[in-house]
Parts: C-alpha cells; sequence; structure tokens
C-alpha cells in the first residue's frame, strides 16, 4: 500500500495524509513519514552511493564491489545491496555453477539514480580543494567567533 | 594539508598515495582514506541532504530550517549546518539583534551540491510508484528463494 501526501506550500512543507485520489498527490521527502525519505536515505547511504555508482561501470560480482567500494564489510554490503535489490535499483543474478556466481546490474531504475549520484560525487570529488580552503578558515577563525 | 589519490583505473579502483605532484592526482571517494568521501557523506547524510535542499528556496532561519526539515531535532540541525558551514557549503550569518537572528544561506558551492541533489530527490520522488511495485514483487517472491 502507497502513502501519499499533499504537498502545501503555503505552510512550510507541512503535510497531510489525503483521501481524495482526484487530489494532485506527490512524494515529498521534506514529509517524516512519507516513504521517499526512507527510499532516499537508502541511495544517500555511506554504501548505498558507493555501490549505486560502482554499478555504473556495469554487472559486477560480489566481491569485485566489496573491492571497489573500499573498507565496505561483507555483511554491510549484502545489507545494502539487499535493500537496493528490493527498491528495485539492482538486480541480483545467482548463477548456479561451481563455485556459485552472484552477480549484480543496475536496473534502469536504478542508473537514473546511479547517473545523478555520479554527477554529485564528481561535483564533490572536484570541489575538495575548495572545501579544504574552507575548513582551514573555518579553524583559523573559530577561537575568535 | 590535502591528501590527494592517484586513480588507478587498472585495478578497480585502488588507490595510493602519490607524492609527486606533477602527477595526475585526484580526489576518489571510492578510497577509503580520500578525505572527499566524508565529505560526501556529509551532504548525502540524513539531514544534509534535506538542510541543503531546503535552503535552495533561499536564506532561512534557524527555526524556519527546522521546521522544513521535517523531524530533526533542534540539537542534530545546528551539528549538520556547522558541519556544512565548516565545509564551506553554508554560510552563517548572526544578526546581534533582541531576541538574536541567526540565517542560513547556501555558498555558490554550496548551491552546486544542493542543484545536484535537488535533480536526485526529484528523481526519487518521481520513481517511488516503481519503487513500491519493485518491494512488493521482492517481499512477495521472498518466501520462494
Amino acid at each position: 500500500m502507497t502513502t501519499r501526501w499533499k504537498r502545501d506550500v503555503r505552510n512550510h512543507g507541512y503535510h497531510r495524509k489525503v483521501a481524495d485520489p482526484d487530489d494532485d498527490l506527490v512524494f515529498d521527502v521534506f514529509a517524516r513519514a512519507c516513504t521517499s525519505r526512507p527510499t532516499l536515505e537508502h541511495v544517500t547511504g555511506r554504501w548505498g552511493v558507493l555501490a549505486l555508482a560502482a554499478l555504473r561501470d556495469g554487472t559486477m560480482r560480489f566481491n569485485a564491489l566489496r573491492r571497489r567500494v573500499d573498507g565496505v564489510s561483507e555483511k554491510m554490503l549484502a545489507q545494502t545491496l539487499q535493500t537496493l535489490e528490493r527498491d528495485g535499483f539492482v538486480n541480483r543474478e545467482a548463477h548456479h555453477t561451481i563455485p556459485p556466481k552472484v552477480e549484480y546490474t543496475l536496473t534502469p531504475l536504478g542508473r537514473g539514480v546511479a547517473d545523478r549520484l555520479f554527477t554529485l560525487i564528481e561535483y564533490v570529488e572536484g570541489s575538495m580543494p575548495a572545501v579544504q580552503r574552507a575548513r582551514d578558515d573555518y579553524d583559523v577563525n573559530a577561537g575568535t567567533r
């Protein structure tokens, strides 16, 4: 069952549940209980963002993905991928070979997310010299506030 | 001091610290110790993403921002904004009025991040009907795996 929220721009993002299906209903991450908020958290979570971005390069096996997402534990990566699979962003395919082979691929929906995450990542990476300067300034001035 | 990493595409994202400043150095969120990774986490964190996206609408006072980012505690919002200010994404201005007024505005660097987050948010909100269908399918099939 889907929970939907009505956007009420007059009231700074306050949202209420609406019964009338003919109303203009939207999902809104600013509404605390809207189901879009945890979904956003799945794709922006520490490991979710890196797993999705890594899969932009193509289908990957679990262990290759684990090497790429440097620092993730086996347990956390498995949990992250399961959540992304359930949301429909990642497709998991198990091949019944010896040893068993499990491969992960972005779905078209997941590719849309991953492309947008990649744009963000590139921007953040490119911003790092400016971020470092801002931090240095902040820390120098911290004593004088 | 800036930590930089050399991208080595031959080896699935393995990165090593490089001493030669003439090398083609990049920041890379896939490298566990690269300073870009925590920075990405600041802007994709649960409250960071919503605070930045909210500030796209313009300068906001702390309490207005807190109402907009539905569900955030005073402490978490203050902490989130301080981190974003230190990174150079948000500008904090304190007016010495009675009562004191504190306003937050995106810096140009922060606007670049917020615009990209907004694109992601819109995509995730628009994907929710498909995400709901994927979850329903997943849960129905969970017993037969």
